[in-house]
């Protein structure tokens, strides 16, 4: 099973994964992994992208590398860990591009959709999607050390990323769960944990 | 005015162009550029994309790399100095993603045109294609005290890079100029120069 954490900035989905692991893993295999990143190589191109000394990264550089992380991550992590019937937690896919890029940079759907085509047929069987008003988020965030270069957008760009996860929930009602991300985090990883064990 | 180079390993390009550059300077302003690369940020791509320790980067990731780091050298070196009117040649282009990763590794020309869409919107004007038999090219850089991960590829994969691009070389006669490999290097600038000189 391949389940999906999506979201902007602050809404707390790396401490989310971490606490969903570990209630799962007491009966199933589970591994939990990142986008991007993830594996050797995709890394080396997180680095390109987040890294502020490349602040010249052009919206069209931006995709593709993302579309270039998220195919080496497949292969080297998702689809051999699913071929072992584990239970994937990712941090960030395939949606995370259609709300920054297709949406939020103004790519369009088809564009980022043609360039991740690989991700396409690797598509998650959950995604939740962490919905929280970008002013919230961000203050969350305000304390942290260290600012990639995506962390500082303007306050606009958030807001249309989270109209962009809004679109994409409508869009895939099916494979979609959004979730009020202003409750408690306990109360977000028990509405979760629900689903998902009603979905095994 | 915008030139591309293209050809297999060991086709003499960067020597050519050097040449070309020198010879065209006297009454022109030229810049010369490479992909991948030609940028810091595209050479940071290009150092994940040809780097041997990187061995693991698979088709779909290397030709996505390839498409970002050329859009960002688009961005970067190509329109900006053809803005100023310079000549700029270019020592390969999205010809080479048609050769090596739609034909030779197989993605297909429709994948990796849809990939390089920002490319196919700033094409060449003149393309000239050095075309040599891969033993012979091969064999020219065996001495090479370095190999990057294309050089080590099968020997096939290099007779299918070449039928690649006899293909393309086919599908636009318009821009395309097919030149002989096989003669010595001052024969080859020549004719190509005296096609840039009619061109201009």
């Amino acid at each position: 099973m391949f389940i999906t954490f999506e979201g902007g900035e602050g809404t707390g989905k790396t401490t989310l994964i971490k606490d969903i692991a570990v209630i799962l893993g007491e009966l199933h295999d589970v591994i939990t992994t990142r986008e991007p990143g993830g594996s050797m190589i995709a890394e080396a191109i997180r680095d390109i992208i987040l890294n502020p000394k490349y602040k010249g990264v052009t919206p069209y550089t931006e995709a593709l590398l993302l579309a270039a992380s998220r195919a080496q991550h497949l292969d080297e992590v998702i689809l051999p860990a699913l071929k072992q019937n584990k239970i994937v937690l990712c941090d960030r896919y395939l949606d995370s591009s259609l709300a920054y890029q297709a949406h939020a940079r103004g790519l369009g759907f088809d564009f980022v959709l043609s360039i991740n085509k690989y991700a396409t047929q690797n598509m998650p069987n959950l995604t939740f999607y962490i919905d929280l008003d970008p002013k919230v988020g961000i203050s969350r965030i305000s304390n942290r050390e260290k600012y990639d270069r995506l962390d500082q957008e303007t306050f606009i760009f958030h807001e249309m990323v989270r109209e962009g996860y809004l679109k994409i929930a409508q869009m895939y009602p099916e494979r979609m769960v959004t979730i009020n991300g202003d409750q408690p985090i306990e109360v977000i990883t028990n509405q979760i944990v629900q689903r998902i064990k009603e979905a095994l």
